[in-house]
């Protein structure tokens, strides 16, 4: 079924005129509908100060298009908007989740926010995640000791990935900073131009999340000095750096953690939970990962609060991260009656902010951030739930060993429309700015690999890497995806790189990446434009990018699938995941998208 | 439809073993689907910390019902939770809106507070809504001098009602505190038990929200004393009685705004939000309505914090009112970038719940108070969105003059599906027990009267009132709607009891009040079941109050409309708002709800 009738709005520049404006200024905002389905007046309500207020608005014939356009008075930092469309003794709203004949609480309304956006520079561009243990060995790392704790791999070694192998973490492959810096070129060939590292501190482990220090990058990874050559190397290509820290947890070998255990009077003790028995709070029943206390204030000095902090500290020279992501920053600050979580997001956002011009800070969550990311805390999260999820529930192969990621059984199957609700209930709770500045993943270090997730199909693969690029959202890519490489979860999808058997490489996948990301530097309208759905079937998800310089049409295709006419302009064909793409043609109906003999996905660029 | 094989789960005791345990506890949680409809696993979801975490339920069939039960563990103060249905590759999540087909984010969880309940009295209670201006007037009334802000009226003159007529709020009709007293035998005829009458203390206004003082109830209503009395009489009964105050704004004519103008240099002066220039703020460009500046804890010691605070003096003796409808609540302590709303909440809590035993707190919020309903804060709001819009688009009569409140149209007209979702949408975002705390209203001083909304059709009222007596939360009936008073907005809906015009009383209104009030207390399922969806369609909306003592069926009608049938045991009719119900039949498909020849609403209790 077509959507291309249903009444719209989202927070792009095509429907927003400022999406960042002063506190107490107000911004014009458009709603369209269509004229083969008359509305009577359409109604912007705003909440201030939680009390609603309907602004009138007015109404602009252009054809098939009823454009309606109000003021709307930015009053609150965070400020929600909806809209009433009226229709004789009927009414529907409009809110961030889409259209809706019933009334609805605030939730999804659309919201405008005071605060500074996120960098262009983090919305613009591609970031590619490196597990440093596992991307590249540079030659000093065989001269390295390797340290008690860990288990020495060979590079082509299989990766131990049953949960309760005590080798899982302890298996340590050598790769190191200085290989990242020697594998840039290939970073480019993705396209990306943001590096995202997991933690480079000290921590028995390969992944480094239990940390033992936060003033040093590992030894084991080239140290201090590594990191420092690594930063340069990725912004003298003129790219970005982000760093990945944990604030919820340390390592119970961390220094800190150690000073607290050695002595109850140590000023570290109140850093983190300890009851009086000695007992401590920690992640998840897991008592090697303590939790930090952040209700402490001279914890939050050390490690989030200015120049001086963790977050702080590593923003600076020689290291200039160019942001954070940081993990569990779902949990971080709160224990059951304790919530200090957003003074923590908050904190961060801040410090960097006052040591960097424009940084990125993004919060893991893997459920519902919507709290946390429309306001002045995080500028968005890694998009489990309102990316990766809906598209592994359309892509998904039902006999995919692929294990779950946050829930206990794997994702379901399931057809467009209940996809589409999906992506709009996300869009609608996490608001659009938000939305688009999350990160778009596939999966990560943490869950199964996409190319698992779809039973190996190289072109549903290409399917879902179309997406990732074309969705509203910033594409992360953990290495890897790019060339094929398989995982039926996070510890399986941890495998080295295969440098050295580049025929094992998926040639086509990596080239599509290429293409994706270079469509994407090339089209504002994927980059910035808004979503408005097109058509959704079972197999079929289309929609708009719409941009005040240009829209894009985008059709994906899970399987072979019938052709549909769309009211709209014949369009240039601009990328196809598979051969036999081919410019619009029009019909009797507008155009006519051509049917599909298996899984693809298209974009077309539509004219002015 | 028959909607009793969807999966089910509430917030009542059938469902939940304790509605508010200890943090730290556990709770035993279930869950209900059809062995018709066969699901493979439940999952209880919970969040810990803002981690999702998933519990396993176990199975157990009787009969055509498959009861599943897990453990919720009550980690956070409010501790969300929500179900998981596997069946094979597909899932649905249970939330407190109802089952659905896609993934969608938290704000409908249900959830659980460790935070003691709404008292027993209130939840158990109906509120009777006292406008004293408009009551009852003692003869003490004749004597009082009439202030010269006032336009003295006589009891039998018309309300004058247009918003822009100067002299609406000005009309002074003279009723006060001893002719509440007085007339306290019509109260019980109504079968209400908790007296609220709006503001007591003066106001140069007959609503008295623009208060001048809160040290002394107005002269205007016998002062002080009257309201000793008052509050005595009503105690005397066994019943509990409200009061009703402004923390968001007093009147411009208050002593202590007064002395803020007089002299920047007032303590007083930073109760209010005053610019250097003199302009302050004020609640919705009403200059005579000086917005409190809660960030201000000087204000919040006079207002709302301890035993010497407004909220606190009237709690004690010789007023011991039992509790505060708090007038504005939504916009209490919110400016701009400022929002210590949910600290005055907590606080107005936290004080009376020192001084009184078991007191009862509702703030008014015209639209969505989940954030501020489910902690410590207010017990409950005065549900307009969740309770009055829902009912009113269902019952309203499209040619009704009855103006809009809270949007600036009227409702629209909705079939009974959309009503239900309405119904689900409020209850999963404000929570069961939050909902079941508030107030079913059909209309309030600031609304059209019910039997206006219903273009005066009785019967249609007469389903109105069954809903709000039957559906959970606690009925709040506007004095005068049970004679079926009419009114197109709240000004109108102002008008004065007609004591001495008995025969313009609609009777029969009256007794199905009556009827209603003994219902619901008679029938724990009324006032403490939960609510389970059994029957939907455009002009049927049928429902279970289920109560380990018993459970009820109600079927409401707003016309003429065929018998169904559902899958239940034969029950016996207790309850009819038209003559000609009876007993419940056995069919071959369950029981046969018979068909109904116009708008009526029946119960039955059916077999444990």
């Amino acid at each position: 079924m077509s959507l291309l009738h249903d009444p719209h709005h989202d927070g792009s520049p095509f429907y927003v005129s400022d999406e960042a404006p002063e506190l107490g200024t107000s911004v014009t905002v458009r709603v369209r509908t269509s004229a083969a389905d008359p509305v009577e007046a359409v109604w912007l309500r705003t909440t201030y100060d939680a009390e609603p207020v309907f602004h009138p608005m007015s109404a602009t014939t252009a054809g098939d298009v009823v454009w309606w356009e109000g003021e709307l008075p930015v009053h609150n930092p965070v400020t929600h908007y909806r809209f009433l469309l009226v229709r004789g003794v009927e009414q529907e709203w409009l809110t961030g989740a889409g259209p809706v004949g019933h009334d609805l609480p605030d939730s999804t309304d659309f919201r405008i926010a005071a605060h500074p956006p996120a960098p262009d520079w983090g919305r613009d561009g591609v970031v590619y995640q490196v597990f440093p243990d596992r991307f590249a060995r540079s030659a000093a790392a065989d001269g390295r000791e390797v340290p008690d704790w860990a288990l020495p791999a060979e590079w082509d070694d299989e990766v131990v990935f049953e949960g309760s192998d005590p080798r899982t973490p302890m298996q340590l492959y050598g790769g190191d900073l200085d290989g990242v810096v020697e594998r840039l070129d290939h970073v480019a060939a993705v396209g990306a131009d943001i590096l995202y590292t997991t933690p480079v501190f000290p921590g028995e482990s390969n992944h480094r999340y239990n940390a033992t220090t936060f003033t040093e990058v590992d030894p084991l990874l080239g140290g201090s000095e590594a990191y420092a050559r690594l930063s340069a190397a990725v912004h003298e290509r003129g790219w970005r750096i982000l760093g990945d820290l944990t604030t919820n947890h340390t390592g119970d070998t961390h220094e800190w953690f150690l000073s607290a255990v050695d002595d109850p009077r140590d000023p570290h003790r109140s850093f983190y939970y300890f009851d009086d028995d000695g007992t401590y709070a920690n992640w998840m029943g897991h008592g090697t990962l303590p939790k930090i206390n952040h209700a402490n204030l001279d914890v939050r000095h050390a490690m989030v609060d200015g120049p001086d902090s963790v977050v702080g500290r590593w923003l600076q020279p020689p290291y200039d991260v160019d942001g954070w992501r940081i993990d569990v920053a779902n949990m971080t600050g709160r224990l059951g009656a304790i919530d200090v979580a957003h003074e923590v997001a908050r904190t961060v956002r801040a410090t960097a902010a006052a040591l960097h011009e424009d940084p990125w800070v993004i919060g893991e969550h893997n459920h519902d951030a919507s709290g946390d990311v429309d306001g002045d805390g995080w500028h968005g999260t890694m998009n489990y739930s309102g990316f990766s999820w809906p598209v592994w529930s359309w892509l998904r192969d039902p006999a995919s060993p692929a294990r779950p990621f946050g829930r206990p059984v794997p994702v379901p199957r399931r057809e467009g429309a209940a996809v589409v609700d999906t992506f709009r209930a996300w869009q609608g709770a996490l608001g659009w700015r938000a939305t688009a500045s999350s990160w778009n993943i596939l999966g990560s270090h943490d869950s199964a690999r996409i190319r698992t997730v779809v039973g190996g199909d190289a072109s549903v693969h290409r399917v879902a890497a179309g997406l990732q690029f074309t969705m509203p959202g910033v594409p992360m890519v953990f290495a890897g995806d790019e060339i094929g490489l398989e995982g039926v979860n996070g510890e399986d999808a941890r495998r080295p790189m295969p440098w050295h058997r580049r025929e094992e490489w998926d040639e086509q996948t990596l080239t599509t990446y290429a293409d994706l990301a270079r469509l994407r530097r090339e089209h504002p309208a994927l980059r910035r434009g808004g979503l408005r759905w097109a058509h959704v079937d079972a197999d079929t998800i289309a929609y708009l990018r719409e941009h005040p310089e240009q829209t894009v049409l985008v059709v994906a295709r899970r399987a072979a699938a019938p052709g549909f006419s769309l009211p709209l302009e014949p369009g240039r064909h601009v990328f196809g995941s598979e051969p036999g793409g081919a410019d619009l043609a029009a019909g009797p109906d507008g155009i006519e998208v051509p049917s599909a003999t298996g899984p693809r996905i298209d974009v077309w660029s539509l004219p002015d």
